[in-house]
C-alpha cells in the first residue's frame, strides 16, 4: 500500500519559522514530488530511470518498535543527496570526519537538538556508539560514587537490564518497583523512596516491551535524575532541568539506529575515575565534541535532517499534540470494541507503543491476527516475545494515516472473527 | 570530475564464480548505467526526475583516510533500495533488528566475510560498535591475564592510543618500538622480543598516519597475536590462524563507520572475569550473533554489499593485485620525479597509505598542492596533522583511474612548482 503524505502543512510550518533550511528541505521534497507526477505513466521514459526516479514506491504501515519508520521526506532527501552530498562529489558517509563538510554536519545536528528541546548550556550533548544498552554499563562507571547506592525505579525488561550491568559495576536499591503489579503501569508518587544520598536515580520514561510510559517525573532534589528516553524522546516537549543525565538509541524517535544520544549536565562528567577507560568517560567526548574518535557520520547527518522534519512539523508541542491524538484513536478503538483489550492502566498508557489483546488472550487468533495484518501492508505489530499479544509503535515517524489503517483494519478483523 | 567504471570485467568476474547474487547485483547496474545513458540529454525528460535517475553524477578523486570512498556501485544499489528494500515496504534502517528480513542481511554479511578472508569455523566474526577506539578497551577487558603483562609491537599514533587505554586497565610492556626510527618503518624480526607469557600480544597491521604496513606478521607461538587492522582488512589475502583476535573499524575498506568488526577464537571469549559489563564481553555478543541488542543495521546492511563488490571484483587476491599495482603507480612517481620524496623505508611502505612530501618539506608550497589538487577534484590528501606533508589513502574502493588522476595532477603541478 502506497502511503502518500502532502507537503503543504510543512510549507507552512517551515514558513511559520521562518528557517530557510526547513524551507528548502520541503521544496526539494515538492520538487521531487512533481517531477515523479511529471514521468509517471509516461511510456516513453526509460522504465528503469523512472523507477529510479519515482518517489511514489510501496511504502509500508510501519509500526515496528525500533529500528522503526523514518519520515518518508527525510529518506528521500538522503536518496537525493547519496551519491554527491551538495556537490562534494562525494556522499557524506565518503567524507572524513574532520572535514568542514562532516564538522558542520555534526553541529546542525546539535544545534537542532538543542533549539528543539531547548537544552540549557550547562549540559552537554553528545553522539556516541552502542546504544542504550553501553550506557547502561556508561552511566554507573561515570556517575557512580562508591557507598553511594543508586536508587532505581523498576519499570520493566530494560530496568531489568539496566540492573544486570548495575549488579556488576555499583551497589544499587529498588527506590520502586511494579514487577508485582506485572509492570501493567509505572509506580505511584507515594510508592517511591528515595534515599537522599544516592549516586542518582535511575528510571526508563518510557517502556517499550510493557507499553507504559511515565506522565510525571519524579522529584528527586539534590540527586541526579538519569533517564533512559530510548523510546520517547523527542516525542513531546521535555523539562531538561527535571534530569542529570537523558540518554537515547536514536532509532526510534531520531532517526536509524547507530548512534546514542546523551544529554548531560556538565558537572556530572567530573565524577569518573581516571581507571574508566578514556573511550568510555563522558568527558573524553565532551571535550571533543563527540569527535574524539570517527563518529558513525552518517547517522549523525540523518539525525540532524529527522530533526529539520520535527521543526518543521511544528516542533514538539505541535508533534507531541499529534502523537497524542494518534495514541487516542488507537486507544479509543480498543476501549470501544469490547473485542480487544488493553492491560495497562490509564494513566500508565505509553503514547508510543501500545500493547493490546485480543479478548480473552487467544494465541491462536493473535497469530492470525498478526499475519492478516502483515498481508494487508500493516508491519511490525507483533507483541515482544516476553509478553506476547500485539503492540504498535506510533513513533513521531508513523502519520496518522497508517493509524487509521490499522484501526480500520482491527474492525474488519473484529467483524469476521470476533 | 567524473569517474566512470566500466561493469564488464565485474560482469565476468561474476560468471567466474557463478554466484548468482553477484551477477544480479552486476546486472542491476548495468541496467542503471544503460537507463542513465539512454535519458542522458534527453530533453523531453523532466530535469529533477533525470537528476535522480542520473548516475553519473558528479564523484571526487576520493583519497580520505577514512571514513573513505565506497564503490560506485555499492552506492547505487544503496540508493535503488532506500524507500523499499525488495518489496518489504520499508528502508533496511526502518526494519526490525529482529525481522526475518535483518537476520538474513546479518547472516549474508558474517558469511560473506568468512568466505572471502576464508575464517575457520572456530573463530567467531563479531559486528560491534565504537570502532578500533573501543577495541582498545574491549581487548585489555576481556583477554588480559593479570600477572600477565601485554607485548605491544609500538609503531606509531595508533599503538600509542591503544596504549593509553592498556595503561588504565592492565599491564603491558614494549616487545619493540621503531620510535627512535620516527616510526617511519615497523620493526625488523630481530628487533623484537616476546616474552613466552604474555597475555597477548598487540599490533597494528597497518599504520594509518604514518604511512606503514607490515608486510610480514610475527610469529608469536602460543600467545595470542591481537591486530588492529582497521585500514588494511581485506585488502589482500589474510591467514586468520595466525591471529587470535582481528578488529577493524569498517570505514576503510568496508564500508561506512559505526560498524567494528571482531574476528576472534572462540576459546578466548571465555577469557573474560565476571565484572566486565556484559555488553562489553565479547561472548554476549558471540552467543547472540552480533544481536544482543540493536545492531547499526544500515551499516552492517551496507558492508555486506562492500563484500559482494570485493567478490565479485575476484576477491582478496585480485583486489590485493590492484591495490599493489596502485601504490606502485604512486610509489614510482615519487621515486622518479626527484621533486616529491617518501620518508617511509622501502620495506615498510603502506599499500593503504602513501605519506609523501615536496622536496625539502617546505609547508607553503605544500598547502598550495593540497588546494589545487582539490579544486582539481582530487580530495584528503593533506597528510595527518601530526606529522605533515601529503597522504593518499588508497583503499579498496579507490579506482586505479583516481591514482592515475593523481599522478597526472602531481606532474602537472612539478611542472608548474618545481
Amino acid at each position: 500500500m502506497v502511503v502518500a503524505l502532502g507537503c503543504l502543512a510543512r510549507l507552512a510550518a517551515a514558513q511559520r519559522f521562518g528557517d530557510s533550511g526547513i524551507l528548502e528541505f520541503c521544496l526539494t521534497r515538492a520538487r521531487v514530488r512533481i517531477a515523479a507526477i511529471s514521468t509517471e505513466g509516461r511510456s516513453d521514459v526509460n522504465p528503469s530511470a523512472s523507477a529510479l526516479s519515482q518517489p511514489a514506491t510501496k511504502r509500508a504501515f510501519n509500526f515496528n518498535a525500533g529500528p522503526a519508520a523514518i519520515p518518508l521526506p527525510v529518506l528521500e532527501r538522503v536518496r537525493e543527496e547519496l551519491l554527491d552530498y551538495r556537490g562534494t562529489g562525494m556522499s557524506v558517509m565518503e567524507m572524513s570526519h574532520r572535514s568542514a563538510e562532516f564538522e558542520a554536519i555534526n553541529e546542525h545536528t546539535e544545534k537542532s537538538l538543542r533549539r528543539l528541546i531547548g537544552i540549557p548550556e550547562d549540559y552537554a550533548v553528545l553522539f556516541l556508539q552502542g546504544g542504550g544498552s553501553l550506557q547502561f554499563a556508561m552511566v554507573p562507571m561515570n556517575l557512580y560514587l562508591p557507598g553511594k547506592p543508586v536508587d532505581v525505579l523498576h519499570t520493566g525488561s530494560w530496568t531489568s537490564k539496566a540492573m544486570e550491568e548495575l549488579k556488576k559495576l555499583a551497589t544499587y536499591r529498588l527506590a520502586a518497583s511494579t514487577e508485582a503489579s506485572k509492570f501493567m503501569r509505572v509506580p505511584r508518587a507515594d510508592e517511591i523512596t528515595l534515599a537522599p544520598d544516592a549516586s542518582y536515580v535511575f528510571m526508563c520514561t518510557n517502556n517499550t516491551i510493557d507499553g507504559t510510559e511515565w506522565n510525571e517525573t519524579p522529584a528527586t532534589g539534590a540527586v541526579p535524575l538519569v533517564a533512559d528516553m530510548s523510546s520517547n524522546i523527542c516525542s513531546r516537549p521535555l523539562d531538561v532541568r527535571q534530569f542529570g543525565l537523558i540518554f537515547s538509541g536514536a532509532q526510534k524517535n531520531l532517526g536509524p539506529s547507530g548512534v546514542t544520544v546523551v544529554i548531560l549536565r556538565r558537572d556530572l562528567a567530573e565524577r569518573a575515575g581516571d581507571k574508566v577507560a578514556k573511550i568510555l568517560q563522558y568527558r573524553t567526548h565532551m571535550k571533543e565534541h563527540s569527535l574524539y574518535h570517527t563518529p558513525p557520520t552518517f547517522a549523525v547527518y540523518m539525525m540532524g535532517l529527522v530533526l529539520d522534519w520535527i521543526e518543521a512539523e511544528g516542533g514538539l508541542a505541535a508533534i507531541g499534540k499529534r502523537n497524542a491524538s494518534k495514541a487516542k484513536l488507537l486507544y479509543d478503538a480498543i476501549e470501544a470494541s469490547g473485542y480487544y483489550q488493553c492491560p495497562i492502566e490509564h494513566d500508565s498508557r505509553s503514547r508510543m507503543n501500545v500493547v493490546f489483546r485480543v479478548a480473552g488472550g487467544d494465541e491462536a487468533i493473535e497469530k492470525k491476527f498478526v499475519q492478516e495484518a502483515e498481508a494487508a501492508g500493516i508491519i511490525g505489530i507483533k507483541g515482544h516475545r516476553s509478553v506476547g499479544g500485539m503492540r504498535a509503535s506510533l513513533y513521531n515517524a508513523v502519520p496518522p494515516e497508517a493509524v487509521e489503517a490499522l484501526v480500520g483494519f482491527m474492525r474488519d478483523f473484529e467483524r469476521r472473527k470476533g
